[in-house]
């Protein structure tokens, strides 16, 4: 346990705070103070010139004029470096993939009338399948279904062409770029394989090649990944709308049954809540006022868009809301599930269950869900966590008070219905038109994590401020939204924030839908929903004209710790949007790929932003950094021929 | 340069250590060198617990009690070793998997009339087209090829199901075994892609269900990677028999064009082969005799066993062969390929060619294979080397002299076919007699690499002998076949290292066959006709009315540097076959997962042993890895009630 550092200076959280100095009283080890007795770390690791693919090595670049230049087989810095982003990109757009595939799984035996789950997104699978070129006459909602979740399988099949969702969702002139490099996907899972097999020893040792594979390897994550998850939970469980919940620790409730859903996949907490509702009365024969489901990371996002499901926490202290003392159960499936939490629930009551066949965690309870089985998965999940209620002990029991209100539920779908009572038969013209005039600078997604190295949602927090005082909109996904959320910016009070023009945006759209302003920063989902910032941006591109790549948009990952943020990131980047991350890829030991993803068009042969036209920003300073895509989005307006603030920071 | 060690610690090949010697005069570095500048290796690369799958690390768990016991996410030392073992098996499997995949796409054009190979195998086509159930009346070869070629790309495709090629070619009680482990793989990609899903971060956490996955893993390879390879490859270019070749750098000659073919893929090496003789012609009117095409690592083995050629040397001394001065090219494919490569081909005239789309080498030519511009590939690589000879530097030009004899070409039908000389009606019948009998006391497979970091072919050749003296049969595949080869073990003569007993069955053999004797090591191809080795053990399995984990049968990697090593030893360990290795994998660090692969039944909770009847056997010294692998046979034997002798080591 952290003896030496403040509370204080590992999360801005005071909820958090709180449960860190009760963990300690307990003796109760978390991810804080992991993370700091890993310290120092490998500098081998942190520049990416460790290589440990063959039983030559492992291998290392000295960093010294002296040292190994070279690992055995040969391989340079810069080939080390970029075999090991490939693969740290794989890592995070596979899980993305897996995720896609489990919900087109889910669909298609929906479809044929095998697994519980209603279609609520009927309007979302019609236009789906438009835009696929089915047609439909005739055909009822179960036939389409299966069709469109047949073809969303081929992308996990086809061996030749280019993946169908690229296909269904990307920009012409992205494709267009995409096509001359020879960079289009197939299918996601022979990209995936084909990128292992790029960077297993003795394969692919040019890094350029290996570059074009990494944003191969984007396409997948964004298509195959991103978008093909959101589409078809949408098809299945609905597109968000705006909706109200209840952020911070004091979400749980300690007169209630408490359970936390806490990963990714939707089919699993949905029928968690559906569950925890049908049997709710069951908890009140215990003497609990019912069952209260909260959620944590990205099932938290699910939820809270679709179900007004309130947020405990995100990743960093996904541990404490153990230490609560009031959680009879919390549900994993898969991602961000933090190993130690097993630890943690031994100290209390809690039963951590995880469902996935193949994810398991040691020493965790396991209640399998497959699609067909789902009913049984969560009604067991419900009545495991109603057996713990009577072992709580209440001596361990303390729930940080307070909520924070915080509005989601920011579909691309949900933005037009609310610009449309602006100017009802051209919905994003109002949109455009504050842009134009700079009333709105420009748009960020804040995006990502929060990371136990760094102190939880400050960067995320900070970013956003500074960019909304200078009237740049903000967009939020994943765990920076949760930050965000805590921190009033979901809110529209939120608006405080905000520079005059912005806000006065704001207002007018809140107003004509019956609030005082929207929350200066929309919160559109979970990380897989960054595929609505996508959707957001193309539709943007397409109404004016442009490609995505000359918006005046931009991203940021102020706190990043999965690789997800790096797959992703990859993906905007490859349709010319920059994007900053606060904690560096372990890049920097190589030239060619730290000059390939960071530097600006024409200062070395090969470069992102000549490539795509957005490139990669490192800066660990919030305010430094707002300013470098502040600058970067100014810049882009002056190419739009937009006028522009001449900012001096 | 290496200054301080001696040429002789480094090889046994005396080729290699007079080439090493002419390096360094010529201050040329090679892989010998640069595995002495990685010493001292890091500790924790080595036993397994660095994790780098996330941006809160890179972690490490402390081998001291007062150190970090967790990673940053709570992950224990098993639960990262068990993560790294599974990437590290998947870095193994995915190229062979890809090589199966491009033959199969290869078998698919040329039945549909748009690659120029021609079918050579039609009798291996039919049966493999009856395996798979498939009916042949009126069908053309071609009809047919094309149905066998799209059943196979199927196991890169299929949602559910088991792997075709797992049913067509695994004996029903290791079926069996798996099927209630759960462990069988659908298709190659989708596990694939899984396999990195668990391993990624806050994914799989349970070691024993990571050790599953790798299991599965193991299969993928064995069936999609190993077996599909040599079966469509046999289909494409005919099954191998008895050839006679030679080995050692001597094969390359001073007065002939000499072009090196380097890799695994046999599309490519054969087209080289095919275009050298289609243009000789050309090499006679530039002064040379001819054009010479020799080969190195696996495309040696495809070449050696269907087209006679002759093989200079294997992985470790890969670039030493561009050391003579007498190479006008080399050119490569997929897997093994030294990146140094490259920089060792600029110091002389020769030229560096890739062939594959995703695997390129900084600085080399590339001329692209694709099945359909294969002639045209052939074609402009030969003319290359052409273009080269003339600027042969004779300054340089050092040919170390003298080649030895070598036979290989050892399929199981070619094996069958010796033997039935002695038994026609049930060929395997004088075989199993000799096991039973003890005259051939139990059948090893030394199979696997080289390793500049181990005295190179001196592993792999004591282990041979120490086996052969106690009349163990060898069979062998890989650069290990090529150490045996280049010390006189693939030849008649080299029956001297065998027991009398062993030796006897050897020169009944041969001598029934027309010559002396059978050499006392079987060459059976290349890494993926380990293949060929799992048939023969399935055939005799099926003869003697047992399973595949009963027989008295070891496979041991002397000298591993290839992930693929692990990946092909866990395929037969889940067989129930004991594998040594003379080099760890990185898995000292997790009791978990050291015990688990290494342990007997019933030593610990979980063990492949009891689960498979296999398992890993860790020993750098090669006589007593011999020798324990002689006691596990006998353990075999012993179960199996067949007489063994009482051997004390």
């Amino acid at each position: 346990m952290i003896k030496t550092f403040l509370a204080t200076d590992l999360t801005i959280d005071t909820g958090v705070q709180e449960l860190l100095l009760k963990a300690r009283d307990e003796e109760i080890e978390t991810a804080f103070d992991r993370a700091r007795q890993q310290e120092p770390r490998c500098k081998f690791g942190l520049a990416g010139v460790c290589c440990r693919r063959c039983m030559m090595g492992p291998c290392r670049i000295s960093f010294s004029d002296k040292g190994a230049k070279r690992g055995v087989c040969g391989a340079t810095a810069d080939q080390i470096v970029a075999r090991n982003l490939l693969t740290l990109i794989v890592d995070g757009a596979a899980p993305h993939v897996e995720h896609a595939r489990e919900v087109a799984q889910t669909l298609l035996e929906v479809a044929e009338g095998k697994a519980p789950y209603e279609i609520k997104g009927k309007d979302k699978l019609m236009k789906i399948a438009q835009g696929l070129g089915l047609t439909l006459d005739g055909k009822s909602m179960n036939e389409v279904a299966e069709e469109v979740a047949l073809i969303a399988l081929q992308d996990f099949q086809k061996q030749s062409g280019v993946a169908n969702w690229l296909s269904l969702r990307a920009h012409d002139k992205s494709v267009e770029t995409w096509g001359k490099l020879n960079i289009l996907p197939r299918n996601a899972h022979l990209e995936i394989a084909n990128a292992i097999n790029k960077a297993a020893m003795g394969c692919d040792s040019d890094p350029l090649n290996l570059l074009l594979g990494i944003m191969t390897m984007a396409l997948v994550e964004g298509y195959d990944g991103l978008h093909l998850s959101t589409d078809l939970s949408d098809v299945l469980f609905g597109t968000p709308k705006l909706v109200k919940a209840q952020y911070n620790m004091g979400v749980i409730k300690e007169d209630y049954v408490n359970i936390a859903v806490h990963g990714h996949i939707p089919m699993v907490s949905e029928k968690v809540v559906e569950w925890s509702r049908k049997l709710n009365g069951e908890a009140k024969t215990l003497g609990a006022k019912g069952i209260n489901v909260i959620g944590i990371c990205c099932s938290a996002n699910e939820l809270l868009m679709r179900q007004g499901v309130s947020v405990a926490t995100n990743f960093a202290s996904q541990e404490l809301a153990i230490v609560t003392g009031a959680l009879e159960a919390m549900v994993v499936d898969a991602q961000c599930i933090m190993p130690g939490l097993q630890k943690v629930a031994e100290c209390y009551h809690t039963e951590l269950i995880s469902t996935l066949p193949m994810i398991k965690i040691e020493g965790s309870s396991h209640v399998e869900f497959t699609p067909a089985n789902a009913d049984k998965m969560g009604e067991e999940i419900v009545r495991k966590a109603l057996g713990r209620y009577t072992e709580r002990d209440l001596v361990k029991l303390q729930i940080p008070k307070g909520t924070v209100d915080a509005y989601a539920g920011f579909s691309v779908e949900q933005i037009i219905e609310l610009l449309s009572k602006i100017n009802q038969e051209d919905p994003l013209q109002p949109f455009i038109q504050a842009l134009t005039d700079g009333d709105i600078l420009g748009v960020v997604a804040i995006v990502g994590c929060t990371n136990p190295r760094l102190k939880q949602d400050w960067a995320n927090t900070e970013v956003a401020k500074e960019l909304l005082k200078h009237n740049v909109l903000i967009v939020t996904t994943g765990c920076s939204a949760h930050s965000l959320g805590k921190n009033g910016l979901l809110s529209p009070d939120g608006i405080e924030y905000c520079g005059p023009q912005l806000a006065n945006v704001l207002k007018t759209i809140g107003v004509a839908n019956g609030l005082p302003s929207l929350p200066p920063a929309w919160h559109m989902g979970s990380c897989v929903d960054n595929s609505r910032v996508d959707d957001l941006l193309v539709a943007l591109a397409n109404r004016v004209g442009v490609g995505v790549r000359d918006l005046p948009v931009a991203g940021s990952s102020p706190e990043p710790q999965s690789p997800k943020v790096l797959s992703i990131g990859t993906f905007f980047i490859a349709q010319g949007v920059d994007v900053h991350i606060g904690l560096n890829a372990p890049i920097s030991g190589s030239p060619f790929v730290d000059n390939a993803l960071t530097a600006d068009k024409g200062d070395f042969a090969v470069t992102t932003d000549e490539l795509f036209g957005g490139k990669l920003i490192y800066e660990e300073d919030p305010i430094k950094a707002a300013h470098l895509l502040i600058q970067r989005i100014i810049k882009k307006r002056k190419a739009l021929g937009l006028q522009s603030p001449d900012l001096e920071f």
